[in-house]
């Protein structure tokens, strides 16, 4: 096949995949949005914890023999590293994976157990796709661009195909988009399939490159990108994704990592699942209005749950101190005895817990003052109001903090 | 129907529960433990978050249209609190939960959101569940037992069902027990189908009420029970719950809250699944090799995900300490200018990231003496031994802390 999108080619990629990658639960979701009938497709619980194995897989597999004798190179931190890594294990042949020698070590951990030869690059991401292509050029291997490839996007497009199983009847599907390939994919197919449902593109606002892109009917380059979603943190779209894009997606919104924060902790809370920041960007557009889907019965792609857990935890900080679930101040005391004794138990009283306190005498406006700064578990704002309002009734003045988790 | 199990009433069960609940996938686990062929049934994907609305709806189904007029009467703070609030809901009867007063804001939320009639009772849970009665005996409720119960019991053995068609060939399923309604529902339905099947139940080393009775073949009763698996910390078996699992369960072990942690920080890394303690029982069950699984076909119940997430905060802390991927310690250094730039230089240095650090006046070994409190993201045991030689061979004591999180 040349490099033209059509259905029979996500038709190849789903006979393909079928004993490699699991057919993933679209799960009801009715706690997220009321008046949205909304369902999430479980990428996240997908074999390698992305979406990204179906396009990688179906990639691998169409190379010829003398390709796929040489082997592959690939360049990425991420879930697509994993998924080369296991597509080219699963097809039996050699995988280079080249990374900037910054990336996490969980996520090199993960690449190398699935069998790849990791390569660790001196620099940044740029520095890391350089080597690869000269790997490419030196030794003769494949290159497996994450998004910019017709089998690529075929691959992912086999969620289209499972979707349309699943819920024929859906209105909507919103689709998280890096370098756009996995929305290429879904929005070609779906259709292909059927003009009538919409689909929807969501992007991090600190990495609008496709945004950006469409807006300005011209493929535009970053010239940094920062977000919690690092899984979509892509400067420069390509040109094939672009292109079905521009035909196939009916809107793109942008959404800020605190709204993919607030995302994140929702989806974990109400429905049980570890979603990453690019996982829960659609989640986080559906949660923050960010179209029109009122009454439709709408689908969420959650698509992958690669998430750091320390960066899991301070989402859940940050998360419950939007809430009203933690609060953060300092109350000005007088430094004599009893003081801390006092405060704490008006703190009990109120029925917050303190998970921590730190006492010392203050810089601040009086000699003979000191702070108590308590970190407090609490049940929403209004709790942290009524516990502020009576250390202020038994005369306390209190110093508020900005809400940092 | 009377008293006693039949397969007929969990096929009853499973008819009636059909349009209720949702069949819950069964997940490749191959991550948990190397040698064992793992699956994990998601009941915390269920509806309610946990298998608890399997028993408290069927139960609720099967009383006479007098006893629903009436309306229903439960004592739980958490899951069966949930189940029996959208069973009645569901039924359209009327609903009272009796709560300790001290529950956890969410679970009363949770379980008032699903439209329950929430009484909240000074005291313990002993004190609701007294209150529970009263308002059986005065008002006429039915009181709905969290667990012995026959109806309740084959709810539960609906589990058993899906398994069955699922995964056929299994050689063993490992359960949570609290008071038992699970494991007994899934036990009878599974040994009845096929006794080949191994059937292992896991309770809270904290909470070893059912372990302990078995073990002395009588029932007693727990004077206290303390776990992180509060949905399984229950003080005494009910005797129909003995009476089954005494017949159709192969074996049971405890498991401790470490290890409880250590598992609920495992399925959440590796396979994007948020479960609660009394969930994760079975999985850490399977980590620590409670139970002979070498070469196995195992199945363990994931029985529900409703784990508060400040708790959740606190399990992954403690899980990255215990894996030495957090670490604290604290470094005596002169009290003189510099120090503390020498001392953080050096841990970068190590590709170390510092997450908070303490820097004050020591009240240790020497007067002209300073401590810096450091928590630093590591990758390892091996790398926080790095740093701390680093740091020693730079002419700084290290002070080791105990590792809590």
């Amino acid at each position: 096949m040349g490099n033209e999108m059509t259905l029979d080619r996500v038709y190849k990629a789903s006979y393909v995949l079928n004993d490699v990658v699991r057919t993933t639960n679209l799960l009801p979701a009715p706690k997220i949005k009321p008046g949205v009938e909304l369902y999430l497709k479980t990428e996240n619980l997908q074999v390698t914890g992305s979406f990204k194995v179906r396009g990688a897989y179906f990639k691998i597999s169409q190379l010829s023999d003398e390709e796929k004798a040489r082997g592959v190179v690939a360049c990425s931190a991420g879930n697509h590293a994993q998924g080369v890594a296991l597509g080219a294990k699963k097809n039996n042949i050699k995988a280079v994976i080249c990374l900037p020698d910054g990336a996490p070590i969980s996520k090199v951990e993960a690449t190398r157990s699935y069998g790849a030869e990791i390569c660790l690059v001196p620099g940044v991401y740029d520095d890391a796709y350089n080597k690869a292509l000269q790997l490419r050029d030196e030794m003769g291997y494949t290159f497996i661009h994450p998004f910019n490839d017709p089998d690529v996007i075929a691959g992912q497009g086999t969620i289209g195909l499972e979707l349309a199983k699943q819920i024929p009847n859906m209105d909507a599907v919103i689709v998280p988009i890096g370098g756009g390939g996995l929305i290429a994919g879904v929005a070609y197919t779906l259709k292909s399939l059927n003009p009538n449902i919409k689909i929807y593109g969501v992007q991090a606002a600190g990495a609008a490159s496709m945004y950006e892109s469409i807006r300005q009917n011209q493929i535009l380059t970053l010239p940094s990108v920062k977000t919690i979603a690092d899984g979509i943190a892509v400067k420069q779209p390509g040109d094939l994704t672009f292109d079905l894009i521009s035909k196939y997606v009916d809107e793109i919104a942008t959404v800020s990592d605190d709204e993919i924060s607030a995302a994140i902790l929702k989806v974990m809370e109400k429905h049980k699942l570890v979603a990453e920041g690019a996982g829960a960007v659609a989640v986080a557009a559906v949660m923050f209005d960010k179209f029109d889907l009122k009454g439709k019965k709408v689908v969420c792609l959650l698509s992958g749950g690669n998430i750091d857990v320390t960066i899991l935890s301070r989402v859940i900080s940050r998360g419950l101190m939007t809430s009203g679930r933690r609060s953060k101040f300092s109350i000005e005391v007088a430094d004599k005895p009893g003081e801390l004794s006092k405060v704490t138990s008006i703190i009990a009283k109120q029925g917050a817990n303190i998970i921590s306190s730190l006492h010392e005498r203050s810089n601040g406006s009086s000699i003979t003052g000191c702070n108590i700064r308590v970190t407090l578990e609490t049940r929403d704002f209004d709790h942290v109001e009524s516990i502020q309002n009576a250390l202020q009734k038994a005369g306390y003045n209190i110093v508020k903090e900005t809400n940092n988790a």
